[in-house]
C-alpha cells in the first residue's frame, strides 16, 4: 500500500507522481504530480539526465511530505525492454533515445528498485485495473493521438509478445490508408496515417487539395463550424479505425476494447462513425464488445505504470 | 506415450487417425488413419451421430491391434467450447452444427475422456509443437484454403481469447477486399474473400468480368499456362494477405508464422508476392520473422487434436 514513484516519458514532457494503489474497487491516489519538458531535440543523454534529475528532485520532495516509496515504474516512449531497462527502439521524436540504459541511470540516483514499460502499456495497463477496462479479461486498449498506439492486457498483465513489440495497433491494414506514408514508413496502406491526430489533418489538407491545417484538433473545430469536409474527414477517419478495431478483436478476441487519446475528443460524430465501423467488421460473436472511452485521462500511463511496477517489485 | 483416438471434423469428411506424441525432437505417429463423407447437408443431428459411430468403429480396430487409447482429442470446424464440449458457432457449411453437444454424444460411446478444440486451433497447435513453428514462443498460424482462419499460440499453448473466437485472421481489414462480400457478411474489406482459395476464383471472375472460375486450383492452372490476369490475380491476392500478416504481426508480436492450406500450393510467386507484402507492412523490429510454410499438412489438425488433449487429458 506504500506509494510507487512514477514517471511517463513522452516527446513532449516528463511527468511524475507518486501513485497510491488502493484494493480494488477503489481509485488509485495520484499525489504530487509534477512536469517538466522533455526538450527530446537536445538528445537521448541530455533527455536521460533530465529524468535523472528530476527522479533526485522527487525523492526529496517525498522526504519533506513524509512520503516513502518502495520503487519506481516508468512509461517511456518508444520500446523498453522492460528486463534490462534499456530503450530498444524509439522513433525520431524522441533522437538518440534508442540505447538509453534507464535502469543504470536511475540507479546512480538510488537504490529503490525500478521496472519500466511501454508508456502505450502502461496505459492499457491503467485503464484495464482502474478504468474502462477493469471488468475485462482481455482488454485491447488503443490510444487515438499524435499517433495510434495500442496495448493488450490479458488477467491484468500486459501481453508483450515476442520482442516487446505487441500492441501496434497503428499499424494494420486500411483501405482509407493507401498510399499515404505511415511513421514507419510504408505506403501499403496503415491505419495510423489517415485516423490519428495527425492523419486528421493530413485527410483534410489532401481533399482541400492544399489546405495546411496542422492537427486533428483544427479539424475537430473547423467540423465545429460546420465545414463540410470537416465532418466527412471525421466521420471516415473514424469509420475505417472502427473496422481496423473490429478486424483486430477478430483476431485477438477481447472482452473489452477502450479507446483514450485526444482524437477521442473529436465528438458524438467521431465515436458514433468508430461504433458503427466496428460493428461492420466484427465477428457476430464479438459485435456487442463495447468501445468505452478511457476514464483516466493523462495519469493513465502513471497509474498504469504503477501497476506494473507494483506487479514485479517485491 | 500411450495413443491418442484423433477426430478432425470438416464440412467435406471427418478423418480420424490414432496419434502417437513422442518426446520432443521426434516426429508424431500417425495410426490407422482413416476418413468417412461428412454429408453436412443431412444436418446437424446426422453428423454427430456418424461421428459417434466412426468413433465406435475405431475403437473396436483399436482392440484388433493391441491400441488402448487413453483418451481422444478433436479438431471441429466451427467454434467450440472445449469445457463444455458444445459447438457454440458454426457457418452455413455445416446446418445444425450449432449446438450439438459433442461430448456428451462420445461418452454414449467410451468412457474415455474426450477434449475437442477449434480445427483451425488444432491446426496451429500441430504446427507449434511438432511442425514449422516448433521454434518459436509465440506463433501466428494462418490456414489459407476455402476460406482463412488462423491461430495463435503462446507457448506450447492455444490462446482461445474471451469468447473461444481468437485466431479469425481472415477477418481483418484490407483494402484489395473493400466492397466483396465477405463469409461474415461484411463489405467493408476484410481479407478472406480476396485471399482464400475461394477469394482467387472471385477476383479472377470479377477482373475476367464474366469467367466462371469456381476455385483457386482452377485459377493456379491458369496462371500455370501463362493466363495474365490469372498470374496478377495470384500476385495481388498474395500481396495483400502478406500485408495483412504484417499488420497482425504488428498487433501480437510473434516469433513465428505458419502458412499452411490448399492455397500455399499456388506457386513460387504466391509466395515471393506474400513475403514482399509482409515486409512492405511488418515494422522493423519484425520484418525478418520468417513466414514458414506448414510442414504436417493434412495431418496436422489430428496431430494438434491430440496435442490438446494429451495437454489436458491426464
Amino acid at each position: 500500500m506504500a506509494e510507487l514513484l512514477t514517471f511517463d516519458i513522452g516527446g513532449t514532457k516528463i511527468a511524475s507522481a507518486f501513485v497510491r494503489l488502493p484494493e480494488e474497487g477503489d481509485a488509485p491516489v495520484v499525489l504530487l504530480r509534477d512536469e517538466i519538458p522533455t526538450r527530446a531535440a537536445e538528445g537521448g543523454d541530455a533527455v536521460r539526465e533530465r529524468l535523472m534529475e528530476f527522479a533526485y528532485q522527487q525523492l526529496q520532495l517525498a522526504g519533506e511530505h513524509g512520503i516513502v516509496p518502495r520503487g519506481i515504474g516508468i512509461a517511456a516512449a518508444g520500446v523498453p525492454d522492460s528486463k534490462t531497462g534499456e530503450i530498444i527502439s524509439a522513433t525520431d521524436l524522441l533522437p538518440g533515445w534508442k540505447g538509453q540504459q534507464i535502469y543504470q541511470a536511475l540507479h546512480q540516483v538510488t537504490v529503490l528498485p525500478v521496472y519500466m514499460v511501454g508508456d502505450v502499456v502502461a496505459h492499457g495497463l491503467g485503464e484495464a485495473q482502474y478504468g474502462a477496462g477493469r471488468t475485462s479479461r482481455i482488454m485491447l486498449s488503443i490510444g487515438v493521438g499524435t499517433g495510434i498506439g495500442g496495448a493488450i492486457i490479458i488477467d491484468g498483465q500486459p501481453f508483450f509478445g515476442a520482442h516487446g513489440m505487441a500492441g501496434h495497433a497503428g499499424h494494420v491494414a486500411s483501405p482509407l490508408g493507401v498510399g499515404v506514408l505511415c511513421s514507419c514508413g510504408t505506403t501499403q496502406g496503415h491505419i495510423e496515417p489517415v485516423a490519428s491526430g495527425t492523419g486528421l489533418a493530413t485527410l483534410y489538407n489532401i481533399r482541400t487539395d492544399g489546405s495546411q491545417v496542422h492537427n486533428g484538433g483544427e479539424v475537430a473545430a473547423l467540423a465545429n463550424d460546420g465545414d463540410e469536409t470537416a465532418i466527412s474527414v471525421i466521420k471516415d477517419s473514424a469509420h475505417a479505425l472502427g473496422v481496423c478495431i473490429g478486424g483486430m478483436a477478430n483476431l485477438i478476441d477481447p472482452d473489452g476494447i477502450v479507446v483514450s487519446g485526444s482524437v477521442t475528443k473529436a465528438g458524438a460524430d467521431w465515436w458514433s462513425a468508430l461504433r458503427i465501423g466496428y460493428r461492420e467488421s466484427a465477428l457476430p460473436l464479438l459485435r456487442d464488445v463495447q468501445l468505452r472511452e478511457g476514464e483516466l485521462g493523462g495519469d493513465a500511463p502513471l497509474i498504469g505504470a504503477a501497476v506494473a511496477a507494483s506487479q514485479t517489485i517485491n
